[in-house]
């Protein structure tokens, strides 16, 4: 199978996305791969599936690559006579926070026409911010964590009491988020979030709170990961995050009884199910006091969260033949032959 | 002001973005207009500006003009050494429906770097998709018609009383839209609607219900259209509203007490700032007993709505110049150094 992974991007998560990126050649040992680099400055390079590594990018030797153009059905290269295709069966979006979990990649692939796994446009967008995935699992009917909702230029006051967790509303990898212990800490933890966005939440920070990530997808059905308990630090750290997302060796499972193991299955399938189609999410959950509330979606997991899953590549295929299909609309321009001819000028 | 006018797309109101971009014509006339077709193959087609009207479509004749290629920073035509770059100051998404209103549209704008004015990607979303409209006004404390979800597989029941009215989630100019006396004429509606979209809301039908649009902007101060109560039937059937995407005359304003008017403009500001800055939009509002309830939000309303507003022109160029812009992200690869430096390999 010719799976194109395309990654970088502009975003805060530019240098993890290739660290996601590369992990993937020693996850995807079977598929023929073929790596499509988005720069900061958003041109799409082709790189070289042997030679990719991390200062590849960092050097910008990446430059001396073929430049590629995205048009109707794929990545094309000029060449002397016109241009050619990069062969892909399907296209796997490995670019986390802007332009790829925000929903741009989703609408650039799905209006090129290329087969493609990543949340959709909508999934991306009611899972990138987080304020709106606050509004998706009511409606949903999961729980959440309750939070505050502040925008950059309100009044800096909440109501929770200490201590909180602040968030940009559209950010991932923890870039912005802190811990606030005391009032006197807000206004500080408030000046970093509103670097990265003009929207924050805030949330109660729930000290040694029991965390549990469930990563899945559904083919011709569920393809559930087996649940892990993150080894927890206070919390994540973008750098620990960073390395995290060079894993590629699979977890032991968390040791917890059936009935929360189901429970957190369930509430990972109400969430997906059928926004998240055509994707591969990790779900990170919270238990308190027997509760499974949801912390959040990870839309573009870091490495998809092959270390997860038994066979992670498998699963990509299977996932690459039961991808959702946008329905065709048939344009036969009735109105206006309807409207021509009341005019007379038909 | 060179305005590159964008329409068609493969979307249910392809017709009908046709009729609101040819009566651009109409209301721009001091600018210098290009034209930028959609295709319902989604290439995208220059269209002469002399020379457009509705038949160059419907005849298939588009397709002699210049096919472009969508690249950083503009729509590009081939030319014997290259190509060549179409001069716009400003980018009019006037695509209806899905590819413009979903927010694909926002995104590839936004991604190849050109100034554009249209909702952005999350305004697009959540006013595309009903249900998400829903969230969004009950989140600002906006009061809407009172609703039920239904999915394709649901059990096809509902708690409200009749009548009511039937309309697919993600649709436009009542496509699919159905008023239901009773429980007997439910199924055939939602069937209609089923043919369009996987999910339904069904609300209330109010006979007679009081009607206002309310159209505008915020450029660097806001710029509110009249108020117009639009002619009522029992809805506006599709011809009825196609014919109405060529409007390009002021209407009269609705005769309402101060009181209602600062009501529905609130109601507008509420709805519109900050997610829709960068775009004119249309909302349409119900009066129930002196509240005022939002029904609808148009991201791209028919003929931009140019009828409500005293000078339209003005008014798009100085949105032009009020342009809301994406932060700047500096990658400066300190990541990948610093884990170079630690594996000694930097």
């Amino acid at each position: 199978m010719n799976i194109t992974i395309l990654f970088g991007g502009s975003s805060y998560e530019h240098e993890i996305s290739i660290v996601s990126a590369i992990t993937m050649k020693k996850v995807l040992k079977k598929s023929n791969l073929t790596y499509v680099f988005v720069s900061d400055e958003r041109e799409f390079y082709l790189v070289d599936t042997d030679k990719i590594n991390a200062k590849l990018f960092s050097s910008g030797v990446y430059k001396k690559g073929k430049k590629l153009t995205l048009k109707k059905g794929g990545f094309y290269s000029d060449t002397l006579f016109g241009s050619k295709i990069v062969e892909a069966d399907v296209t796997l979006n490995l670019i986390h926070g802007r332009d790829g979990e925000d929903g741009k990649m989703a609408s650039l692939l799905a209006f090129y026409g290329m087969p493609y796994i990543s949340p959709r446009l909508e999934a991306s967008v009611l899972s990138y911010n987080k304020l709106y995935t606050k509004f998706l699992a009511e409606n949903l009917g999961v729980k959440t964590v309750p939070y505050e909702y502040l925008a950059k230029d309100d009044e800096r006051k909440i109501e929770m009491s200490y201590p909180v967790i602040v968030k940009p509303v559209r950010l991932g990898s923890s870039i912005g988020v802190s811990i606030v212990r005391d009032a006197s800490e807000l206004d500080y933890a408030l000046d970093v979030a509103f670097e990265f966005d003009t929207e924050v939440i805030v949330e109660p920070f729930i000290e040694g709170v029991k965390e549990f990530n469930q990563a899945g997808c559904y083919t011709d059905k569920w393809e559930l990961s087996l649940i892990e308990e993150p080894q927890k630090e206070v919390f994540l750290d973008f750098e620990k995050k960073y390395m995290d997302f060079a894993r590629d060796s699979q977890v032991l499972e968390a040791q917890i009884p059936d009935e929360l193991k189901t429970k957190i299955q369930e509430s990972f399938k109400t969430i997906y199910d059928p926004l998240f189609k055509g994707s591969i999410i990790r779900c990170d959950f919270f238990v308190v006091e027997g509760e499974v509330l949801l912390n959040e979606i990870n839309p573009i997991p870091g490495s998809m969260a092959n270390y997860l899953f038994a066979d992670f590549e498998a699963m990509v295929h299977r996932l690459s033949k039961h991808l959702p299909k946008e329905p065709t609309i048939v344009i036969n321009y009735q109105y206006i032959h309807s409207i021509q001819s009341a005019k007379g000028k038909a």
